[in-house]
């Protein structure tokens, strides 16, 4: 199990390992789009893996890095959204079982989503402090291995294979923009950027109404995140402390967006891409679209987080 | 100008003159959904084709099969839809002129999208009488080619590629479950399969609605539409003439579907494959799954024809 920061080393193994349990998802591009944003956009379609978002990869990290033995007690988490799926399906694929906690006032079709991939769902309050304290509880009681969703070395590792598939897919990349929330892909993408091409620059984007990561990454410390009025759910979570020390080092910016921005530029890809996507997703490409100037007549790979979205609620 | 059924050659003539008009679009495939399907099912993407519908591929191939010379007084069509927008573009990038005749009901976005490619738009009353009327007059007055939607044979050698790259792109189909209008695509994929390989069985869909080539086929002759009550509005179109030649020699049975079956399958399709189709699409997955038994561990190609769907409307 990873106890510092991944080595290129650690992301390359990590990408065999899961490998046969992710799906090498395509890049799209859109030459309608590349005119509106000024620059070469490439889309990497985390919506279309596995469970509907790049979680898989950090899950299924994290299980298969236990060996077989060590997974017989199975593995818990809590979770509103597709953290819990990918550990319910990653458990599933190895052959353990999943707990999964979720807060009372969960949707019922994420709810089954997770029962649908085997895994068990606990009820709690939904307030943070319950989340936690029924999954240690949960822990404690049956020798389940807690999966924390992003404040975790496996779990970074898992998720830069992402960022590492897109370089690998196009070559000349200038720029990768990705959202963060918890910071799991973000760091793993900034990680893999440096090791690959200390070029590449990383830019991060977060929808204003949560600007904690904008925010600590100017203050040099985690400021915590006041609200959580943003359309963009999975994007919520305050950045955890693994994660926040490898984006003060390797990353360029941090972009904010507004609400208006997020609905508008998540409209223009379900609209000119055809593709279904969660708000979450089109932070990143809001943000180019409002910084234009720093990505001109560049290469600038996005990376599309999921695309798990209640279709009757879109924001358009 | 083709004057008879396109051979073999000729589609693929048709298939290099438009290649760099057209994308190559992606197969993609769904874990999720074979398992309900009882089959491997592929789904070949022509809603991310150029203006989002296979209709590129027939308007371009009819476009660029006149010499430059001929192409200089522009072209005329009359369409609600995917055809206009073909047109459109392909006229454009052709340095031609395109007339596009819409019925004056037509929405602000549809009709935006065509003036959007370059077309001059001219709207008409909304009857089958007024469209075609107005496009002929158009066409007297400015010397513009008229270009059908479907029974045509350059059309339908140039929808007929969208079939012959998926047999390019995927080994060993058994079957093809395309929807069916007005029969430029039916008509193109029947041929290509029977040229490539006659083992491949071809399976039209329908609208129980509009079931106009199901009830063709089985009188041996045409019998056109009595309503368009279908939410798949690119099908509502009877079957042509050159179009109904071809399907009677070359598909094994036409399958209609109900509409909840059709907005059922539809909903599935943006669930699980996270992609945005229109409802005319989702007739051939819903005949699919309605007659599994005739498909069961099979390998299945599906052509998804077109994503131009109004997403404030969606049926579910």
């Amino acid at each position: 199990m990873l106890s510092t920061t991944p080595t290129f080393s650690d992301i390359k193994r990590t990408h065999q390992r899961i490998s046969k349990y992710i799906f090498e998802t395509p890049v799209l591009t859109s030459a309608n789009l590349d005119k509106v944003a000024g620059c070469n956009v490439f889309f990497k379609c985390e919506n279309f893996q596995k469970v509907g978002a790049f979680k898989m990869r950090g899950a299924a990290n994290k299980i298969f890095a236990y060996r077989p033995e060590e997974r017989m007690s199975g593995f818990a988490c809590h979770s509103s959204g597709n953290h819990g799926q990918a550990v319910a399906m990653a458990a599933r694929l190895a052959g353990s079982k999943a707990y999964v906690v979720m807060p009372k006032n969960t949707t019922k079709p994420k709810i089954d989503a997770v029962v649908s991939y085997g895994a068990e769902v606990v009820l709690c309050e939904p307030n943070e402090g319950a989340r936690s304290e029924t999954c240690k509880k949960i822990a404690n009681e049956t020798g389940a291995i807690q999966v924390h969703p992003f404040d975790d070395y496996e779990i970074i590792a898992g998720q830069g294979t992402a960022a590492k598939e897109l370089i690998e897919q196009i070559e000349n990349l200038d720029a990768i923009v990705i959202p963060v929330g918890g910071g799991g892909l973000a760091a793993g993408t900034a990680l893999v950027a440096h090791y690959i091409d200390p070029l590449l620059d990383i830019y991060l984007s977060e929808p204003k109404e949560v600007d904690d990561t904008y925010q600590s990454l100017r203050a040099g410390k985690i400021i915590p995140n006041k609200t959580a009025n943003t359309i963009a759910d999975g994007l919520r979570t305050t950045i955890g402390e693994k994660n926040f020390e490898v984006l003060k080092e390797h990353v360029e910016d941090c972009f904010t967006v507004t609400e208006e921005e997020i609905i508008s530029a998540m409209k223009l890809v379900y609209e000119r891409m055809k593709i279904v996507i969660e708000p979450s997703c089109a932070v990143p490409f809001a943000a180019l679209l409002k910084n234009k100037e720093n990505f001109s007549g560049k290469n600038v790979g996005i990376i599309l987080t999921g695309g798990n979205v209640d279709l009757s609620k879109l924001p358009f």
